[in-house]
């Protein structure tokens, strides 16, 4: 702190985000509304820490040269390494490993808070994003697989999603794995084959076959190996991935279709799954266009043992130039039975999902969803003389007491500069109380919603004009009643 | 995930704890009550990452070998070291300063979160923990400190609090400035009385008067450097402590109190200053019991610059073996003018307070203040039969649909098993269709709130009898509104 100490440079780390009012508010309500759709599916809270033991995050040990690889890592007093955790399903699977002799089971549990990869940042790529995930621990039956579906579709209706804004899709690991093993593909090869399957949605079965088949030449010149499989197998994989072409199938119509492939016993044991959850789905009320069954979704993470889910939003938005923007997965989880053995030896059958809520949120608000409307600034007292503070916090305290957000402004410019503050802060109104109404028992009360509004061209002038005085000097007793008329009244942004 | 890995134990890093519902219900209760005082107060939401770089934090550059010091520390791919926040006023520091040409000014911001501190943890204290704070950057006027202490002292009371239970203590650095000053105490030893004056609580005068002077020796043996203030220094150090020293005292009576002391210039300028936070207090409706004027308030952070405040819990609360536990401070804050100066070299005046909620929330829970009332579990409907689950998932589907937690029980135990399931998740209620009741179109529920509170001999058996049933078979159509019955009616723990 002396003088001349050299002054560090005022800037954030990369991809750590300052998030101000407007966002955060459309953030806290989608945590909102998505938590208490878990709660009312009888999900608990739970939260751990941010940080675990590199070990138990499921990394092994960093080497000192590189000890961030992926995640945020570093060494405890003891020298075990600790990391900050890039999710909260590793969490999860080392609190209930520990705890696993006290929980009641199943264990049912959601969370949200921030995640942190160490990885490159980009424009909406952060190193720090919030989830907020639910999870079922301890139950192998395709019911809680379909109950984490269904939460996923009511969160997104919860969130402000109308119906055919988003989608689950429905798939099922061990499908591709008994088609593959029918055609003689090597466990080698079977990782290829997912990472071809998984760029279907961007390169189509065009650029697929090629992967699948020697290789394939991109734009830029950039050859990527394929997998090389027989011409046989090729075609069973695009029998597989054309089994839901349509979008208009039902689950129950694209499972009949995949069960007249040939996918060996563990194809057969994921389309029973996938049937049991489709059962599930209708007795749960989620209907054939909110989850479909869609064997094109692989899902990156290797941790799922069998039934896979994404969430897609298929509302159409906007960037800031106009572009259609296709915002893509929001979500997505599965079934992971090997988790928990990791730490116990017992394999602990689970499913869960998660939802990428910064995503979601920014998805929400390109598409003009204005989750961020309660961020609308407070009402401002100008304050004129530091002799009347007093009253100038009698009127802030009535307009909080009636619940209506008010602040006195406490810096030391003049009228035109505080007005200007109050616009910016998006105040509703100012409220003037000047020598003359003092003694006058009056109040000034100045509309800015219906300034903005004007200056935006959103309103017909006449229409404002006649229902909403713009600036007018009341009795002080009618303060509050004024303002929340305006408060009210300009709600509509 | 191989076999023959070998499994890394379940367990937390030390000092990071895992929450479940009840806890975490309680602090979000806090949180939300004290977020909604400050939006009141026309504070806006506002979110920094996690992360600063390290020169940011404060701190100087963390050595190679001791990166850990106090913060969690890291480097980042470019080698720039980086650090978990250990608070939420360095970040907004940083914040201001680097977006100060585009706020509105003065900026009033809020914000809630993990910190963390590289420390040793213990019983009660951990090395990430949430914090709450409200600040307002860019005004110097007493007003602005007033306004600070008004919302810590309606958020308690927002978060659960009687009027009485809590108290704000208000001091000012610069009254003992100015009184060592005129003392001729030179900055070395200023230290020294501070830290003395800080065990004033604990101490009392008798200790704190050893401290002042040679030194002391405490129970263990210990011997404690003194300041080695002149008898007259220590008398003048004895009569400012002792302004306050009734706790019916009104603010203007300790500042009258005090104006009588020799405390020169700076304290001169503090007595003015309290006299105007004083007036403001008025005007907001602070009372003098929920918030006083104490000198013996030292607040350990070097950066207060002026006012500081402190928040004090009163009530009493009992450990788990029945001792009487103090709280003592769970907040505190002042003003900090030269934060934001480390960053540009031009000082802005700025003023916060932060609540620490894990530990309001410990002891509004030692007080049995239980806000995590909603952490009761789900309604549990038993699974007697996969044949049924379209049954049992419509029933539950019918509770949530009217707002009630509930789950169809998704394991592989039978009957009695789930009902201690049931018991176990805290459900209100357990909801039973087996072959008979589906038959005959009825339904049986069992009130297991009612079963819960027999067991503990917390009800007369036979008031609660003749109100709640028990367990009954009811008509199916009946289902929500007998549940209801027993939801709304077991809210009573």
């Amino acid at each position: 702190m002396t003088s001349d100490a050299p002054r560090p440079e005022a800037r954030a780390p990369r991809g750590f985000a300052d998030r101000r009012a407007r966002d955060l508010a459309a953030e806290r309500a989608i945590l909102a509304s998505v938590s208490a759709v878990y709660e009312r599916y009888g999900f608990e809270a739970l939260d751990t820490g941010a940080m675990e033991y590199a070990d138990a995050l499921g990394k092994f040990l960093p080497d000192a040269d590189r000890p961030n690889e992926g995640v945020f890592a570093l060494q405890d007093d003891d020298e075990q390494w600790m990391a900050l955790r890039y999710d909260l399903t590793a969490p999860l699977a080392r609190f209930v490993a520990q705890n696993w002799e006290t929980l009641p089971k199943p264990f049912r549990r959601y969370a949200f808070g921030s995640v942190w990869r160490n990885e490159k940042p980009g424009p909406g790529r952060f190193r720090e994003f919030t989830q907020c995930d639910a999870d079922t621990v301890g139950s192998a039956r395709p019911e809680a697989d379909a109950e984490i579906i269904a939460m996923a579709a009511e969160g997104f209706q919860a969130a402000g999603l109308a119906r055919g804004q988003a989608v689950l899709k429905i798939n099922n690991r061990k499908l591709l794995d008994g088609l593959l093993a029918e055609q003689g593909v090597d466990e080698r090869r079977k990782l290829t084959v997912l990472r071809a399957i998984d760029k279907y949605d961007r390169l189509g079965w065009d650029g697929v076959v090629h992967l699948l088949g020697k290789g394939r030449l991109d734009e830029s010149g950039d050859f990527t190996k394929g997998a090389e499989l027989s011409a046989g197998a090729i075609a069973a994989v695009e029998g597989f991935l054309n089994s839901a072409s349509s979008p208009d199938l039902t689950r129950a119509q694209v499972i009949d279709a995949l069960g007249r492939l040939s996918l060996g016993a563990a194809g057969q044991e994921a389309l029973a799954e996938l049937a049991a959850i489709d059962t599930a789905l209708r007795a749960l009320g989620v209907g054939d266009d909110l989850a479909k069954v869609d064997p094109t979704v692989v899902r990156g993470l290797e941790y799922y043992t069998g039934p896979v889910f994404e969430a897609e939003l298929l509302l159409q938005t906007v960037d800031d130039k106009g572009q259609a923007v296709r915002f893509g997965s929001v979500g997505g989880g599965g079934r992971y039975d090997d988790l928990v053995a990791r730490f116990t030896g017992q394999p602990v059958p689970a499913t869960g999902f998660s939802f990428g809520v910064s995503r979601l949120a920014a998805a929400l608000r390109a598409a003009g969803r204005d989750l961020g409307r309660q961020a609308r600034g407070p009402v401002v007292v100008i304050a004129f003389d530091a002799a009347h503070m007093a009253e100038y916090y009698a009127a802030a305290g009535e307009l909080r007491a009636a619940g209506i957000a008010a602040e006195v402004y406490l810096g030391s410019s003049g009228m035109k500069a505080q007005m200007k503050y109050a616009d910016r802060r998006l105040a509703p109104a100012a409220i003037m109380l000047g020598g003359d109404e003092i003694a006058a028992g009056t109040v000034t009360v100045k509309d800015l919603d219906l300034g903005r509004e004007l200056a935006a061209g959103v309103s017909d002038n006449s229409q404002w004009r006649a229902e909403r005085p713009g600036q007018a000097t009341i009795p002080r007793g009618e303060l509050v009643s004024f303002v929340r008329r305006i408060v009210g009244g300009g709600d509509e942004g």
